[in-house]
């Protein structure tokens, strides 16, 4: 009998708390149901994106587009209700493009002389001022590269030509790859002699415009160094192959200048039980100085500013703080998220979650996760019975390994990080390019992705991790 | 003793059969990623689409532009080495829309005279040479136009201005629940006496494109029908609410035609072991007569041809017979799967499997899945299984409810349905509309597609149903 008993109200026990766990879950796909709704339909999230790209345009950290980003973003966060605004100071390097990129072959057999569609990568340094000619070598990888002896590099132009992988699903995937030829050719092509850089463009699309990105040098050992166009390298490249000693002439007027001063921009509403403790979402203010970035970074950006208008909107009490912080410099030197990390650590402040939007406007996939590997397990499992609240929404990945780089340096401070993950497909067509521009953003998408980021914010407030 | 053996025979049972499973499911995944790899290199889809877009262009079925897209899909058919190409023969309704379509206010007290930007729905009649006006009456809904007294009708014209809903995630749902406004709204209108009729663009962008797409007329009782843009349906409705007496001029010179013949263009590679068996992939090489009809549905023409091409490619020796169907006249009067439907039927023959692409070229979402109930439950289950295969390409939804117009009739031959589901936040940006063109579809996202319904023929032929 007392067996009987024991079954029965264990049965009771599973079918009262499976009811709850139902009733509860019920109420979080209405709550979530409810913000989408509301995003996709009064959200104002694309016409700020617009007021970012047409009235201010490209804004890389320290010069005056930078700085209207700055005070029209702190504007528009102070309209929309937030508790707190303010801009927390940050230091950053300051280079200028110029006004001139200048690339063509020279004197071929056969070709005579013939432009070639490139761009300044960022911290390239300037030929003088009548330009630079060289012959160009070409070569397959980083690695070859110092496989070889200085002695065929030195004076030369180095030209890297490794393609992206088209048969990586997730073209991230495929830039993570091919990167470093963009990163660390340059560098490595100057300890060997050469006298500059032309690097194939990072994208699978076979058009010719030239993308930018940072290069990293050691300090006063800086080289010209271009991105060139797909359809121009691999015009390069056959030429090579018919005319092995090709010349290429360079004119760029790149410059260094002084370090200078811009803000990371916060604003956040106040949590109602636990307000010490912080969910950040957060895309970067910075731009590259050509096209509008508008998937790089604009859409992070407005979705970021949205969750915080949809909170309020909603009329949402959070239980924790949630900060929107516009991180400065994520481009070309990553100040913006160092000096957040390190303030915060100071100032012993503590974040449960923090979650990135860097990956442009794109119809939403889904999220990466990271922390330390004793959080990471737990808050991943916690974090896939969420992923079902937002599955019908198109959020259907979540993978561990990946979040963003302006919020990495909190990992170490214990904090459960995520990137969001837009389809990827149509990226690297305008990633670091003039074609970044508001146009290529799609207005329900990025609504999409700002509602998804939301949600996933709700959730954390509600269940913490 | 015989206990503890039956256990450990089963034991071993159940680890060889997993072991099996395993090994079979792990084939399946690099085949499957075979596939893909091969598409998103060597696939000529891309470049089919372009000749169809830009060398021959829209093509309504029975048009001279419409007899090219069939002689040329017919050719490369041929080309990449079906065993069989042949034409169907398929009699068609003919409908052209004229050079004409003139729509404005007249006479506001406010406007004055004011274009609206409209096209003529298909199966719109004619008005008489110098144009018609009338007085507009706004209806919200195609039941509210039921609910009229006909003396409010009579004489009018009825202007249909319900919105689609931007709440729904998938644009499709939207586009269901507001369609009947086009299809079914100018008929009643015509039914009360009304003069004409105007109908919102069945779109969420907010521009000025004016949507096209089939209405429905009792024969012999049809009235001039236009589509008109979002934001000349905004500012119509504004004026209707302060000028309620607003006049509206209309020129149209569409024409129906006598019936005209074209074809359903057909090629197949022979199953190597039950080749009488079919498994049919598909889309409709009719568009309308606007635009150039590349989502709709030239991607899904060149990726049912491609599913032939990667088999080729890769020397996949189907079980059962793969056949590629291009139908004709989707668009305005489903002749080309009717008629397949009757002539399989007629023939004896027996489909396992029918997949259509239309529902647009963009980055892949999943499948919808319909059949007789009898044969639904099992086939679904079996396919969330591949469906676990096709998810890391982005195929992450199987839904029961949806499959493809032209393969429908094929539903009641006991054949299961599957419908291509790309990503719908776009495609209402370009459905039947001018702006329907080549360059509105990305490559990578168009072969994605393609190798995830490969993929799809791929498992159906080795496990069947």
């Amino acid at each position: 009998m007392i067996f009987n008993k024991i079954i029965f109200l264990t049965l009771i026990l599973i079918f009262t708390s499976s009811l709850a766990v139902k009733a509860q879950s019920d109420e979080d796909v209405e709550k979530v149901g409810e913000i989408f709704d509301n995003v996709l339909t009064q959200s104002s999230c694309y016409n700020w994106l617009h007021y970012l790209c047409k009235n201010i345009g490209h804004r890389i950290a320290g010069s005056p587009n930078g700085a209207a980003a700055v005070e029209y973003t702190r504007q528009m966060l102070d309209t929309i209700g937030c508790d707190n605004v303010w801009l927390q100071p940050v230091k950053v390097p300051y280079w200028t493009r110029g006004a001139v990129a200048e690339c063509r072959i020279i004197n071929s057999k056969t070709l005579g002389t013939l432009d070639l569609s490139v761009v300044a990568l960022g911290y390239s340094a300037a030929t003088n001022p009548v330009g630079i000619s060289g012959e160009v070598i070409e070569v397959k990888s980083v690695s070859d590269l110092e496989k070889m002896d200085e002695a065929k590099v030195k004076g030369k132009i180095v030209f890297f030509n490794t393609p992206m992988d088209p048969t990586k699903i997730s073209t991230f995937s495929a830039y993570g790859e091919a990167g470093h030829q963009r990163t660390s050719g340059p560098k490595k092509a100057a300890e060997k002699g050469a006298i500059a850089a032309i690097v194939r463009s990072l994208t699978l699309k076979a058009d010719d415009v030239p993308h930018s990105g940072v290069t990293i040098f050691d300090e006063g050992k800086e080289i010209p160094a271009v991105g060139i166009g797909i359809q121009s390298a691999e015009r390069l490249s056959a030429l090579l192959k018919s005319e092995s000693h090709t010349n290429v002439y360079l004119r760029l007027d790149c410059k260094k200048h002084k370090e200078q001063l811009t803000y990371n921009v916060i604003g956040e509403i106040k949590g109602s039980v636990e307000p010490e403790k912080i969910i950040l979402i957060g895309g970067h203010i910075d731009s590259w100085d050509i096209g509008e970035g508008a998937h790089d970074d604009g859409a992070g950006c407005v979705q970021s500013m949205e969750v915080l208008h949809v909170f309020k909107r909603l009329r949402i009490k959070p239980r924790y703080t949630i900060r929107c912080v516009l991180f400065a410099n994520e481009e070309n030197g990553l100040k913006g998220g160092s000096t957040y990390a390190e303030e915060a650590k100071k100032k012993g402040e503590v974040h449960i979650a923090a979650i990135e939007s860097d990956g442009g406007g794109h119809t939403p996939r889904g999220f990466g996760m990271d922390a330390v590997p004793e959080l990471l397990k737990g808050a991943y499992s916690k974090a896939q019975k969420w992923r079902e609240i937002l599955a019908p929404y198109g959020f259907y990945e979540l993978v561990t390994g990946g979040s963003g780089a302006d919020i990495g340096p909190l990992k170490n401070q214990n904090v459960v990080l995520f990137g969001y993950r837009p389809d990827s497909q149509r990226y690297f067509d305008y990633h670091h390019t003039a074609n970044d521009v508001f146009e290529s953003v799609h207005k329900r998408e990025l609504e999409l992705g700002a509602g998804g980021i939301a949600g996933l914010v709700y959730l954390i407030d509600k269940y913490g991790f």
